[in-house]
């Protein structure tokens, strides 16, 4: 099955992210208000934020730069007590972060990620990390959020250098064809370990919104509690970075195609987000005007 | 459209939860090595197990009893400290459970919720919490593990009182016709905000696991933020808990089913737990041999 020629934005926008993350990298030095070493940190957002904020969390953890935890804006426990807290937010003006700032104001420094300084977030925010060059007119957003996440990845110990390797893999991603199995499947599961586990959700998040489709997303050794009843013919489990022992046998067993390749998962989200554009096209679907969804959720009073 | 007459152990299994739940509330006092007031918390299980830590971590933290997290044991991040860790295993046997216990004991007092005090985890943790009055044989795990929230619900301040009003309206929940709506429809969306969530997500697994049916869960704010693409005729979004502004709007507004009883989370997961069954069995499905699955996860060496 051959990719066919795409012109939606969603499309031309996912394709410029190699070159948005080495900007990003380049951007750490000017950055204000980044979490220190040490520090105890909470990071939120909403939608594709949130998995962001959930690879973010991860990954600085396991650095050994503190403990670092991810919460849907929503679903924050303002009664705790952090040392610094970084939002995620696109728009700027998304009610749940905007009202999460409000309460949290004056209990911790406030870093906000956006790609638009004049919303309501500047004043929100005690310092503003603008990354206006990875905007994006998409509903179904990718370059911004990935983006974000590799600023906040290349200040972390080591991470220039991953963010800049994960920047060269996804450059091959981007340009290289997709496999057949991988666009006639009628169902996609998405597994990750550690920090991998946000970007499989944001994986199948894209699925779910450009391609209308049945996805799903787990902790790669949760997926054999359960999920793995739904593994079978035509339908694929995407692994991405390390794969348990195991799972790609009972995968197999089940009559399920298994899929892992052994780039960065940053690498690997840019496939699935073309997949996910690729599958959209071939139901008839526009990636650019998913259902039911706008560029930003700003909810009435 | 009628319920079929079952005759699974499946459902002689979840409709015993009320009593199981009421026995559950009555074992508090005597249980050894539960949280006490202030202490950090961190609870962990596997697929269901964990689902229910989740709830377990919500309700303690709002109740002000102190920060309470919950993590898969696969995802457990052990160089952080906690005053005291409960893991949840129904087998007693599960890998993942019994090497993370290995690994944290002597770091923070260890207790273990579990059916069968014959199994490993008796000399895995500090302290054992036996709930051998709600084992199970079915694979598709129902009353254990809402049984172990039910105890450690109970515990709580004013605990005993919800979950004996939960048990009540769970008996209402056995016993009532089920909507036509729920049984065919061909998606489900469960969703809930702070405890609910968990409970959401565990409605998702049975059906995931019994029905092999699409379906997906989300903390109730965040559905608006992509999954919410779904949404449509044929498809339910059922909201467990209190409802979010403008949520039954826009899933109306895109021909979806939208679901809201005012009960406990715990007894409509007991109604999402019988349309898991009904639908299995609508599809020719045995809700007792779930495609995949073992009563226990056991990894290899």
């Amino acid at each position: 099955m051959a990719v066919p020629p795409t012109t939606s934005r969603t499309a031309a926008e996912l394709a410029t992210q190699p070159a948005c993350w080495r900007r990003a990298a380049d951007a750490v030095p000017a950055t204000e208000g980044l979490p220190r070493p040490g520090e105890r940190v909470a990071v939120t957002g909403c939608g594709t934020s949130w998995f962001m904020a959930q690879a973010y969390a991860a990954l600085r953890e396991a650095a050994g730069e503190g403990e670092t935890d991810a919460f849907a804006a929503s679903e924050f426990p303002t009664a705790r007590r952090y040392d610094r807290v970084v939002a995620i937010t696109r728009s700027g003006t998304t009610t749940e972060v905007l009202d999460l700032l409000a309460a949290l104001r004056g209990t911790a420094p406030l870093l906000a990620l956006t790609a638009d300084p004049a919303t309501p977030v500047r004043d929100a925010a005690d310092a503003l990390a603008v990354l206006d060059w990875a905007d994006e007119e998409s509903v179904v957003q990718t370059r911004f959020a990935t983006t974000a996440l590799a600023l906040l990845r290349a200040a972390l110990p080591g991470g220039r250098e991953a963010v800049l390797r994960a920047a060269d893999e996804a450059a091959t991603a981007v340009a290289e064809p997709l496999p057949a199995a991988l666009l006639s499947a009628s169902q996609w599961s998405f597994l990750g370990r550690g920090w991998a586990y946000g970007v499989a959700q944001e994986a199948a998040l894209k699925m779910r919104e450009a391609a209308g489709a049945w996805t799903e997303a787990y902790p790669s050794m949760e997926y054999r509690h359960g999920p793995v009843a739904i593994a079978g013919a035509g339908r694929v489990t995407w692994a991405f970075g390390p794969v348990p022992g195991g799972l790609e046998e009972a995968v197999t067993a089940a009559g399920g195609t298994f899929v892992h390749a052994p780039s960065d998962p940053l690498a690997e989200l840019v496939r699935a987000q073309r997949v996910a554009v690729a599958v959209a096209e071939a139901r008839g679907l526009d990636p650019d005007r998913p259902r039911g969804l706008t560029r930003s959720v700003v909810l009435g009073v």
